[in-house]
């Protein structure tokens, strides 16, 4: 047993114990499945965005999430404001760069927040956090990376250049600091059969940077929680609805202890 | 049985005769819940606050809620303009002063909604409520409170104060115009589970004020109606992904009856 | 078996084929589940309005939802901006004039996209598609209609004068195109009891749209589907909250040859 699956059954048992306020200012789609997800988990959810009032909010929570979803103008500014309160809090940030790379206004977005906030975490699928190379590159250059081939490789680098934790969700996910590299097995296919999956697994590495000082085994022990909640919802769902239903019910239900048994982070050695 | 029992069967069967059209501006958070909630009471819920409409929805409505969840400058205008024009036609507005006490920004725009529009039922839990002692005490001085100890006696001079009932959430609900106190013990533990089940309590009462004149009556027999709901979930579910779901089925399937028999409203005379 | 049956099995089959991705501008309320719903049928949804983007978006998209339920006046600028790029690209648009009659801003904002945006397809009530010949007789005359008394005659007009497919749907779906008629008798009484079961309607039409060149089949051929995953819903769930998450569960489990089987759609010759 690796110490990753003791520090997830230690990070679900603490979460549950103080149950932090995780102050969110994400998108509208999630917005519900996300506050219900982070109280199955035993967290508090906060859902805050106005300019007048997202600094003293950040003031009570234990961490920050940031996600771009459904982003205006407007919401990058109290995206921008929050996490500079957050970051002279030395508060933890995640951020969710949704659909960087679609549009250039989100590739732009989701670099002014990495270069302002810089987050602890940045959560993402592969094109998403593949595009911060170039959103970085115009500001900070990392050219070097377009010539790289391998993945895990290619992240560490860019994780180095971002001075975040990076992670890249899919079938396996990959999180790393740029020293350290996990693969977390835990998840379920009908996870992309329902909206906010991704959005909500950031989420539960906000809720675990709240209880876990270090970003690398936060992000990884969160997205094995999550992924196994896909898991045991996946045993009596057979398709999205109750599924999704399934996986609130799993991150209730899911004891610290099934967590260490159940989850699934190999390290490997990148560097 | 009470006068109140039978007031909540009364309610009920008259909201499911009548489906009042509920007029809500509410937070991005519950707005999926609360409106299917509505219609599973059998209200006809409308979610809108575009400054161009509002005063001309209200007319259609049979009550207006105000919920300050995600709150920004511009829906407090909206709020404003929509409570006035519902004070102008006399339609109940309920108020849920979402996270009041937590910023200045919310306890701030509370104060000037109740100033404003003078709702005839604020819902919120016991911090939330206690929050509007100062944002009231600015204007109109309610600092005898503050040396009071009784929670009912305290809610029931502020209730007087404000000219409003004040509906408390918590394990037992208290209701109290300041005259009458009412306590609510419907509900279950699973509840605080599930985000939004306060606010959707507020869009209940919300629907029972455009049925009860008497906003006390309707507040409590709402929160009455809203708890049986949780009691009926909780018997088929155990976490709170199905527990949602299985309050939604209960607020549908509970009938008029069914609430007079389970409805557990206790007066007590605080005065 | 209609050809209608064929081409309904032949959409639902492109669809999981080729996953277009369908770009909504919609309502607060409703995002999620047209999110959850467009997954579960096949498509890929993505919720973008900041005006900074939409015409970026609208050209990854397959089609457009427009979809005014909780509308303010920049809502209508980005919906205005994005169906004009899609107008540009011979984007297929779909409109849901969500309320229009109930507000004079709906009405207008409704006539302003339609002549802007030219939408292949508008679908809505009867109500809120009655509502249309007013706005849009103050610009271009369809007085004639008012004298007209059967709804199916009076909506060849109207669509014939709106140069679009008219989906108004009720216990049985009109959808005509000006010279064909279907009536779609898909459906179970408790989509009413589930808030946005119209919108997703709406959002299904614009997943077929990305399919099928003939709005009129697009429009038909969604509508049986969509009713089709109602019936298959109610067959296990009696009451709203279940039966919304059975909803998710039938548009992912439902095959072509089920819909080809199921499918209600019958023609008639009005002109």
């Amino acid at each position: 047993m690796s110490d990753y699956a003791q520090a997830a059954a230690r990070n679900l048992a603490a979460l549950r114990a103080q149950k932090p306020l995780i102050h969110n200012i994400t998108n509208f789609v999630v917005m519900n499945y996300t506050a219900n997800a982070l109280l199955a988990m035993g967290a508090s959810p906060v859902m805050a965005h106005a300019p007048d009032e997202v600094e003293e909010m950040v003031g009570w929570a234990g961490a920050l999430v940031l996600n771009i979803g459904t982003l205006t103008e407007q919401w990058i500014d109290s995206m921008l404001k929050a996490g500079r309160a957050a970051a002279a809090r030395r508060l933890p940030v995640v951020l969710d760069p949704v659909g960087a790379g679609a549009t250039a206004f989100r590739t732009r977005a989701a670099g002014r927040i990495i270069a302002d906030v810089r987050p602890a975490v940045i959560r993402g699928n592969a094109s998403e956090v593949l595009s911060l190379r170039d959103a970085s590159s115009r500001t900070q250059g990392v050219d070097a990376l377009h010539a790289v081939d391998d993945a895990a490789h290619s992240a560490g680098l860019l994780a180095r250049e971002l001075d975040s934790t990076l992670a890249i969700t899919g079938p396996v996910d990959l999180v790393t600091d740029g020293s350290r590299v996990a693969r977390v097995a835990n998840g379920h296919p009908l996870m992309a059969h329902v909206t906010g999956t991704g959005c909500t697994a950031t989420a539960a590495i906000g809720a675990f940077l709240a209880v876990d000082p270090d970003p690398f085994s936060a992000a990884a022990t969160a997205l094995a929680y999550f992924g196994l909640a896909g898991e045991v919802a996946g045993r009596s769902a057979s398709a999205p609805g109750s599924f999704m239903i399934g996986m609130l019910d799993a991150l209730y239900t899911i004891s610290p202890e099934q967590l260490r048994e159940g989850c699934k982070i190999a390290m490997s050695n990148e560097d």
